[in-house]
């Protein structure tokens, strides 16, 4: 497959700068482009990356046009308002995706009687859906996922291969759940009772709201009574670990490996790092951001960052970390000082000796 | 569905305080009541919440009844000796449990021949059972579990959908797998060999006793030789990594995240919060506690609390770390005493200048 | 089952020490052998375990021979060059492995018309495999296994149970997947537009070269554009996180629960212990090897140790670490340097009242 310049430029839109004949054969990053390829620049970083790289051609930011690395470029431009959108665009024509498959409910499928399945929704082979299971229009249930009995989802929502949702569990409109994460699992809750831990029931369920993206491998336990709740429009990557009775806020975004104990609430567009992990019943306020492993114990006000364990406002936590990389200095300092100190003593000891009371004083 | 008050103490046994005829329609945490729900208290921090929430009833420990707060409530009580378990007995009374599917083996699972399956055991749709693998009564095999060859399986035991087992993993009686865990994969063994890392077989199992259950997501590794345990009653919250040949005492309670390298010990009621890290061949004492993020290098007796990374008892941790957080104004002391004993020196030696020997020795 | 010495030593080449009539009837480690059982020592280390179990026999590494603790063995025993793999052997004689079962492809599982699946290839009950996807020779595709449309796979590749591959991921040959690993989900990449996050398309792949292990739960994300890639002979134990873009140079070793966020690229020989993490777009050079939930925010030159979070080369982090220890210690002696300047400065103050000008200038 190829295109020239003018064709791609006519596909997003775009304003081209040097010749629109040029020919190019696929779309690559710039560190895989050849001299066939185009690529792109979103800003002055990738703009430098494109300079030392290969490409043949570059869609890049309108806002850079007149930057002297974009001006250096000897090679076709076009311009547009938001470089990646547009790259994408334009990778998509190099690389089309596969049709989505329109197979309906396959007979290879597991589907309860008394499941409700929308128009246009594909239900593949392996997949099984409980009884009384509510399921939108346009959704894509696909091989070996299971969908709990009493469970709700949406219209166009995804769900990958070998995802799980327990019983009862509420999905929104347009949520994607990727493979083997697994939603509405047992809170983690027991009684001492006897010498034996015993389960105490998890009643409760789990409710994700419009536009949710759930990562693979990603837990969510249900609620021991009432839901744990992720928030319209929040991402979570994958091998996440949402505890029971969390309420998420809307617009959150959480990196991969987060780890978040009972009743954790958060406001909204609070973000977190890989690998963060927040106790039980902690509140994290909006706009917060916690970087990777960051350890938080309390709660925490919103709209600032946050690092460590256990979590400092950053600027505080970045001031202990640097101490702490001093700290066998300082310690070597330390111990000078004493011991300069103890002979000070000493010298102000012979000197008292050969003089008058004041510093006889001295302890 | 409704019930009055005296309906509701009747099913759990109760004791009223107040009107007996209330009519409540649903049973919420203090923080989702409303004036028609029933809610509870098991201690004072409870009472509170209840105190300032919207609740029309409340199930409470009979020891919190002549508590100021509890006296002070203005909505009927059921009194009882264990509220968390009986409020949850109320709950279903609102919300009954889906009843147990008797399906049988399925014929759409896919059983081999030499497989032995108990009485009034389920195996649904699209589960796969493995030669020579018995199972015993009162199961439940989800859809999508995998049960390898092999496997021995107890009564009682709940395994959630696409859980698997490899060969020969042998569990208990009432032993609860969650969605996704996996158990039995080969533990992680390489010898190094002309440059490549060359896999160290893993012949070994994993035996899992009584009474545990494990989160969704947990995987186990089984044992180069010999197996890979874990101890009755223990229980293992979402996504822990258990390493090949670890070894878990009785009644161990671990928190998401966990990871366990290989031939971990532990005695027994050990603990771990969430993203603990336990290097290899670490025996961990009965009764341990390892708070979150704890990081573990060497054997710890039992009996107490640990934090930090590498780990220290709990007093010692934290005086470090809050020694850590006031490391930048120790720094900054620190620079002032050291400016102020260069000061003291230079006084010292003009001092000595207009005076006799003694201070002629100081360096 | 039972065997003499010499025939075991015959088995796997060996040279007796003591009675070659002696008779075994398992194998076992030091832990848990019996004086039927032969079991095995690689260094001093386990000659000295050896030496205080029950074992009736046992396979010793050749050089181990003349060492005082096995010249005082009173048991036979079998020496040859590899005691591990020759012992693995043995421990293969008393359990053989059940033979591969050749089923071909599965009437039960489900494989697109347009997939091309090679000679001796096992394709098992529930499992599928997408349009256009190609299967090598000798590969076992296990139950509840997807693969998607257009996934290339090498020859004598392992696929374990419920493992998801996304479309278009490349597996070379030899390559070992274990159950719930999910291969090529989405890289996590929004753009905040208007208030919300806008997912960008991942477009991108992974290809995972010959001879890689990948655990159990472990998650690789595709690229946005280009390639994921995992190099020749990398090993990847259970629950890591591979970030959309990485590329992981050959024969790295990862523990479990590593994290990688996007764009880390590593050199040959890489070693991560369990639980550390690294941020986007870092680079690891050929053999570093890092401890334990390491956490690492820059690029790190390969041939050394790190530790700690944030990562420091091995020496100075014990340090730090260790002065970490100290540092509640330190600071109690700071506080007593301090009051002991202070006590000074009043007795300088009071000898200077007493006498002449030098001590009139101190502040």
């Amino acid at each position: 497959m190829s295109a020239t310049i003018a064709e791609l430029a006519a596909l997003i839109g775009g304003e081209i700068q040097g010749s629109p004949e040029t020919i190019v054969t696929g779309a690559q990053s710039t560190a895989d482009a050849t001299a066939v390829d185009i690529s792109f620049a979103v800003d002055e970083n990738n703009l430098r990356l494109l300079a030392n790289s290969s490409a043949g051609a570059a869609v890049i930011s309108r806002s850079l046009a007149d930057s002297e690395t974009a001006v250096g470029l000897a090679i076709p431009l076009i311009l547009v308002d938001d470089a990646l959108s547009s790259f994408c665009r334009v990778l998509e024509h190099f690389r089309p995706k596969r049709p989505r498959s329109e197979i309906g409910i396959s007979p290879a499928a597991h589907v309860h009687d008394t499941a409700a399945i929308g128009r246009s929704t594909n239900v593949h082979p392996g997949a099984t859906i409980g009884a009384d299971a509510v399921i939108g229009e346009n959704c894509d249930i696909h091989p070996g996922v299971v969908v709990g009995a009493g469970c709700h989802i949406g219209a166009d929502c995804q769900l990958y291969p070998n995802a799980v949702l327990y019983e009862d569990v509420s999905l929104g409109d347009r949520v994607i759940i990727h493979a083997n994460a697994v939603i509405g699992a047992d809170g983690f809750g027991y009684q001492l009772q006897d010498g034996a831990f015993e389960k105490i029931p998890q009643l409760g369920t789990v409710v994700i709201e419009d536009d949710v993206e759930i990562g693979a491998g990603t837990t969510i336990d249900r609620a021991m009574i009432g839901a744990t709740k992720i928030g319209q429009g929040t991402k979570l990557d994958d091998q996440i670990m949402i505890g029971h009775n969390c309420v998420l806020g809307p617009h959150n975004v959480f990196a991969s490996q987060v780890g978040l104990a009972g009743s954790v609430t958060t406001g909204e567009y609070v973000m977190c790092a890989g690998q963060v992990g927040i106790a039980d019943h902690v509140h994290i306020g909006d706009g917060a951001r916690l970087a990777s492993k960051a350890g938080v114990h309390k709660d925490l006000p919103g709209g600032q960052a946050y690092v460590g364990q256990p979590v400092q406002p950053e600027r505080d936590g970045m001031r202990s970390l640097m101490a702490l990389h001093k700290l066998p200095e300082i310690v070597r300092r330390m111990r000078q000082v004493e011991a300069r100190v103890i002979e000070i003593d000493k010298l102000l000891a012979e000197l008292d000796d050969g003089q008058q009371p004041p510093l006889a004083k001295a302890g």
